[in-house]
């Protein structure tokens, strides 16, 4: 079971055929849903599917009431994404189960690997939606979501042959979680600058999604002189340039970043001075402190910038999460996964957000990383992974669900 | 024949609920479309519909061989635009020839009411269309051009009953052709601060339209320092503040105005740093020379801001239109038609483009606007005219007619 052999595979399940893209509840989606399903039962896995399509297998522990290690990640992708970027997570827990399986070996604690159906959300503008509906945290208002096509998620989970009336009924067994183990590529460049193929993830990075509209005066691009203009989109530029400013300032060790990542011009057309500008605002810090005072300070600029030019600002606070910190004794678990198969178990924070996020109101989360390739970049289709590290990551994972298992509280 | 009561109607037909949209050959701009050729067949028009769609209304002259006044507009419309640009110059000589036909009376030159199906271009990012078609400079590559929505205009052509290979192919007679007169809202204050309905066009603003495209580094949103980051989207925002900038340096009447009426993040998704940009500028400017000083200084100062960070932008030029210069004789006539009417003929120069400057490449033109209302604004809901204001037009339209009809050249 060659893990970059099926994560190549399941990339050709792409909604373009030029790149790589996989949004929540496509065909290729759900042809991508299908092979994971068949490759788990073949990993010896039992499969189900619950309510909202995540793909989640079993494979008992050694005796019937052991507690369950959760390990998995997601399947879905940013539009022209990775394709390592959440499948490694699925596929290297799946092939470690193979190897258990073909021993015929049981564990104290029973495995389950899940592929979560929509982490980034790219399709609904949704978060975490998989791992939320998991721990019995489903928003019902998303139903209502449309696509840029005007595809609702309820008619989306019809076409997938899944009950919206029944999206979120059927959270994880709580009592029954021992834990939760989430293996990602590092989508930076500290591994890579350390020279080492794995690490252990010490936090995650608390982080906000905005969004905010711009309100101007439409107009004719040939007649109104620039002087008496309210133009949407030179006020939205001049925000998206305070965001990059402010972001910017380095306070060592804060991780701040904020990201405008789609901006729109509605009913915009070349000859027309924009009037509404509608752009998402995404803000993640390394400590709550730092990324909530950045907030504040953008927020302010960006109606000063309203002010200034004689249009409106309208910011809608969407999701938000605060820092999280992976439980010491799963770091301290992974720590010596990694270097049970010899490697230096480097700890580092993810600027990332993860399902991990979601696991740690909970259980106990930990995380380990593989090292990222081409500079750390990801989101992107140069991101990727060597044969070497994934070998690497597949022995301490398989490792760390030995040891997991040994040390299982009863 | 009530003109804004027929405005109000044709309004209806929009591709949008809630707005006024109408887009080259949509089933609402087919309607309309419809609804112009049997008012027009009611106001004593023989009509036919050329090949790209335009409606044409003949009223013959007094003698067979008399020459052709044309006058005309468009009814296609930008995306929630206003609901008397371009209409106005189809229904107002409508209108007169009604009176015309209704009196039995018959001028020295045959007149032609035309209703062009496409200026604005904003289904496919064309320019002109329909009256380049009707001057033989039809062009053919847009036919594969493709609208939001991946439809050619080959394919919404054949769903309009039109030909696409036979597009283009049946241009005006130009021998027959005695002048061209336009008459369309302002688009701008200056009739309205003058305190005058109607004033007589002298110069249409040159323009161009360009498209720009910025490829920064996609990554993810969480984990590349705001340092290391080549974001697209911060990029062409700093561009479009730069236009902004350099066309807001007032130079005493050249008029100078830049626009960026589109912009796109490719693949946008809240949590990637984008990678690829696109937008449009519309640059027009009173004389040539003035516009492709700022074009110069534009496109230098986005190569620059590209190189400082690190992205690559490219630049392409489409449509360009030199300034043009309605007719001396054009000028006199409106003016001398206005003043018929009771009102003082004043002179003003058109920011905005209009059919009027592809037709000046075959005949002499002339150019009538009538006050718009609400400061001036239009490609705006807010757009209008008042009653009394398109009354007087209609007066001095017809006055046109037969004062043009005196003085055509053998």
């Amino acid at each position: 079971m060659d893990v970059l052999h099926l994560a190549a595979s399941l990339a050709r399940h792409s909604d373009s055929a030029d790149h790589y893209t996989r949004l929540y509840l496509t065909s290729a989606h759900r042809a991508a849903a299908k092979e994971l399903q068949s490759w788990m039962v073949e990993s010896g896995l039992r499969v189900r599917v619950d309510s909202v399509g995540n793909v989640i297998g079993r494979y008992d522990g050694a005796t019937r009431d052991a507690k369950t290690l959760l390990l998995g990640s997601h399947f879905d992708s940013v539009r022209n994404g990775g394709k390592y970027d959440g499948v490694l997570g699925i596929l290297v827990p799946m092939a470690c189960v193979a190897e258990l399986h073909r021993r015929g070996e049981r564990l104290p604690c029973a495995i389950e690997v899940a592929a979560f159906a929509d982490e980034e959300g790219a399709r609904f503008a949704t978060g975490f939606l998989s791992s939320r509906a998991m721990i019995g945290d489903f928003d019902r208002t998303w139903l209502d979501r449309r696509d840029a096509d005007g595809v609702s998620m309820r008619e989306a989970m019809r076409d997938a042959e899944l009950d919206p009336e029944a999206a979120g009924s059927d959270p994880l067994n709580r009592k029954a979680l021992a834990g939760y183990l989430e293996l990602h590529i590092e989508q930076g460049p500290v591994l890579l600058d350390a020279g080492l193929a794995l690490g252990v993830v010490t936090t995650i990075s608390g982080g906000n999604r905005h969004s905010v509209v711009v309100i101007g005066e439409a107009g004719h691009a040939g007649t109104v002189p620039m002087q008496r203009r309210h133009d949407a989109l030179t006020a939205a530029s001049e925000m998206v340039l305070a965001i990059e400013r402010r972001c910017g300032v380095t306070v060592e060790g804060s991780r701040l970043v904020g990201t405008v990542g789609i901006l729109k011009v509605v009913d915009g057309s070349s000859n027309v001075i924009p009037g509404r500008i509608e752009f998402s605002l995404d803000i993640r810090a390394g400590d709550d402190a730092t990324r909530i005072a950045a907030e504040d300070d953008i927020f302010a600029e960006l109606e000063a910038i309203a002010k200034r030019r004689g249009v409106r600002v309208e910011m809608k606070r969407h999701s938000e999460s605060t820092v999280i910190r992976c439980a010491d004794r799963m770091q301290d678990l992974v720590a010596a996964s990694i270097a049970a198969v010899g490697l230096e178990p480097l700890r580092l924070p993810s600027g990332a957000g993860h399902d991990a996020m979601m696991f740690a109101r909970i259980c106990d989360v930990g995380m380990m990383f593989v090292r990222c390739g081409a500079g750390g970049v990801s989101h992107n289709p140069a991101e990727t992974v060597t044969a070497e590290d994934v070998d690497l990551a597949r022995r301490a994972v398989l490792e760390f669900m030995r040891r997991f298992g040994t040390v299982v509280p009863a």
